[in-house]
């Protein structure tokens, strides 16, 4: 039995399907450039940032974190060839929400000690939260800029996409 | 100066947001399913999954990994409510053409020895790339289910979008 949420992708997915006329397109980004931006559902990247099919790299976690997104934007430059990053965060994010501590207190009720040890394990005790919406774009930028891993001949800039009119407005 | 791609962000935006109505959506998605998909410049989820806005936390990275996605996905569930996760890899995929040493040789190559030495100690060494698309699908899906972070109520289930058709498959 498919849920109401399979069956949405099913029958969505059919009507994509048949008007589909662009399965030729390469592998690599046809304009050499990644977005990382956030997982939110207000955000609709290909449409708000005027990215075409086959043109870019789309990253999202929560709260458009480079530093969660560091494999990604490696192998999108090291493997696929792309040579800028453009970090869109956003306004209302939920990654403004809360503390380490906050979540840590809601794994702990919710799943129990062992939910909390794996935070620790794999997450590095530390889910990315951010108190201030344009010093989080710097930091991204500047930790970018930080890592041996990504060329200093990389372009980054930074935004923030605001949910309420649309926008997009340039902070660094 | 403005780059070209930075340029099309800008221009394109414009008419985005000059037509933009949604403004007073939700923070939580409102149907409550969060999809992780791969980076792929070829998938428009919103449009190939028939994802309307505000519905689905989208999380994106290379692979479409679920471990790689571990922090978005305990987020969106602890903090914002989701229940289901879609797991959509597809054909075609980068991660289907490399191991971890061919990666780390050009990683060698291009950026030294330091930025290899920043490999292992911030992505344990592992670019997570895989031999055999349904089989990473089930793995994924296997992952979750192990995971103390991912309760058992969290609906889970294994997708295949084909890039040459537009066409999505269900493996699991």
């Amino acid at each position: 039995m498919a849920t109401p949420v399979q069956q949405n992708l099913i029958a969505k997915n059919k009507s994509y399907a048949a008007n589909f006329r662009q399965g030729n397109l390469a592998l690599p980004p046809a304009k050499k450039y990644a977005v990382v931006t956030c997982m939110d559902a207000r955000i609709d990247p290909a449409a708000a940032f005027g990215i075409s099919l086959g043109d870019a790299h789309v990253i999202r976690n929560a709260g458009g974190s480079c530093r969660a997104a560091l494999r990604d934007l490696v192998l999108s430059q090291q493997l696929l060839g792309t040579t800028e990053i453009l970090v869109i965060k956003h306004t209302g994010c939920g990654m403004l929400t809360f503390k380490n501590e906050d979540a840590m207190a809601v794994v702990r009720k919710n799943l129990g000690n062992e939910a909390v040890w794996e935070v620790g394990a794999f997450l590095n005790g530390d889910f990315l939260p951010f108190g201030d919406l344009e010093k989080a774009v710097m930091e991204d930028i500047e930790w970018v800029r930080s890592s041996k891993l990504i060329p200093k001949s990389i372009g980054v800039s930074g935004w923030i996409y605001e949910v309420e009119t649309g926008r997009v407005r340039r902070v660094a």
